[in-house]
């Protein structure tokens, strides 16, 4: 039977780019040896990650005035390395504070310095996105989340900001074009979009490098890595080779214009149905419902276990909310079909068949 | 043509565990889908995690006293988090330096503390191992290195300390039987004997957890990954589950006392052959020569050009040393079997019955 995987992450990447990933495991680049057993300093190797920072800065449209890392320890190190590399030790930070994740990186953040959690969609559970605060010109950075994995919700546009923005991509991006040129710091875990779990892109502005004057750790420092062209210490060469494939991947589908395109149908698609099915509601409560994570409720609790028969049934693999707002999200990121969308849509409606009253 | 590969890492891993790896990258658990796209709460790989865990304690004799877990960033990193996590701020930290990766060690400390190099074998470009020191009874623990990578050397008995030992194991981890359960800490790099790069093994005494007091950020404390059970973010998913395939082959092939005894018969003969050879001689001016790193040099280096071009006929990869010593070094972990060492043996002794004089 076919899955149709709607896991958050990490999630479902290229079958193309599986089936390549696979080989290379057995045979890299006709070399008789596995990718994962060559010397990170063989040419071989220094080509996948040339190609995978250069591929960075094609589909983000970006010049020689930033750098492209491949580092390690997830979006949650990069919690700790943004303010250690950019919070000078007597400087403030901003942050809005839009769910989970965002709290997190503002608790590591109070740890070096002095933060101004500027706002916050907490009082109602992250279900909507703040607008209209006023960003303070005296802070080193502002700090911002673009998607919210958790609650379903996504920026529709970027701040227009008097400090460098440091945006948190993690869960979209390469899923739509953004102006990553206007902003200082853009960090995503790869588990969603871009590749497999065990790598972190970084893109920074070559002028924020060193900001903080602090003295470092050297794998804490941005200028060690850049330094050492991503490769200071060992990187993880296997999330690094299938990231490259999966980039390379989106620009053979058109960049990042056709990628909007294709998830914008996919979750038009599903939202619709959520809006007009009479057995289920939308969990965000504004008008930045996400292209990537949609979630949704079914308004009587007593049909879950009938609906979770179903979808089993059909295949689909991923779809619980996450436990701090339970009922479902469908992630339905970059590489999902739209047929699996469909399937999902079509479950929707047999259910509503079945026992809408 | 079968490459033999002599990497230092990334390095020879068996070939059983490349083939399951490679399959799982198409369908994992018979879930029909890729190992990389499956959630890392899904219980299929919450139990390769709990396994991976598992295993080491099980080859390494280490009970409940210990945590073991499966961190990023490198042996690079735990340069940083040991003193973080066990250097009190007004404590001392005791360093052995034996290398390169040790002096960086003792420079990440030095941003955390004070530092005492209590031996060094600099003086002699760490081509032997300090011996006869004592270890001060007023510092927070020793740290040393078993195994350095580019200079040939391996401790060949572990030091008798009155405080807790942290011990970067990188490069020998799981080659041979050693005395876990009397150190303080171990971490090790996967990329040789455990894995693929991109996770590194951390094994730690309970009671040394927050010992330094400090307040850290979340990913850089153990405590913190403890509790998590090692996945408080998302785990380097596919270099755990490599890493717990070749645990499992290790004990497959008889555990750790297996490993040593394959390992002394493969450095046994290159050493041999080096010290046989009237075109060779060996780097390591002591008794400790590696069983993992073999490093010797022509003693005519005119003759590097043809011995070069002999072992790329014969299909032996990697042979090259670290810039900082030169010649040539034979990395002969775990996975690698004695007949490839044989070839290269042979390759010497072709050289010897055309150029020696």
């Amino acid at each position: 039977m076919k899955i149709h995987n709607f896991s958050a992450g990490p999630a479902i990447l290229p079958r193309t780019v599986l089936e390549q990933a696979s080989a290379a495991l057995l045979d890299f680049n006709g070399t008789g040896l596995s990718l994962i057993e060559v010397s990170h300093r063989d040419k071989d190797f220094e080509g996948v990650m040339h190609e995978a920072r250069a591929a960075v800065k094609r589909l983000l449209g970006l010049g020689d005035d930033f750098e492209v890392l491949y580092l390690q320890g997830g979006a949650s190190l990069q919690f700790a390395m943004v303010p250690m590399n950019l919070l000078r030790p007597a400087g403030k930070a901003a942050y809005v504070n839009t769910g989970t994740w965002a709290t997190k990186a503002i608790e590591d953040a109070q740890k070096l310095g002095e933060v101004q959690v500027i706002a916050s969609s907490e009082d109602k559970n992250f279900s909507y996105l703040p607008t209209g605060y006023t960003i303070p010109q005296d802070v080193d950075y502002l700090h911002i989340t673009s998607n919210n994995t958790i609650y379903g919700t996504q920026m529709q546009s970027f701040p227009d900001s008097p400090v460098p923005v440091v945006c948190d991509m993690s869960s979209d991006i390469f899923s739509r074009p953004v102006p990553a040129a206007s902003m200082g710091l853009i960090y995503a875990g790869a588990q969603k979009n871009m590749g497999p779990a065990g790598t972190t892109l970084v893109v920074i502005r070559k002028d924020l490098v060193g900001r903080s004057g602090r003295k470092l750790n050297a794998m804490l420092d941005y200028g060690v890595h850049i330094k050492g062209q991503s490769m200071y210490n060992t990187p993880p060469v296997f999330a690094v080779y299938v990231s490259m494939l999966t980039l390379q991947w989106i620009e053979s589908q058109g960049g990042l214009s056709a990628m909007e395109k294709r998830n914008r149908a996919k979750a038009d698609l599903l939202y619709s149905e959520i809006n007009r099915n009479s057995l289920f509601r939308p969990t965000v409560t504004d008008d930045s419902g996400s292209l990537m994570n949609v979630t949704f409720v079914l308004k009587e609790t007593t049909l879950e276990a009938v609906f979770e028969g179903l979808l089993r049934e059909a295949g689909i693999s991923g779809l619980k909310g996450h436990r701090s707002v339970g009922g479902y999200r469908a992630s339905i990121y970059n590489a999902m079909p739209i047929e699996s969308v469909q399937v999902l849509v079509d479950v929707m409606q047999a259910l509503e068949n079945k026992y809408a009253s």
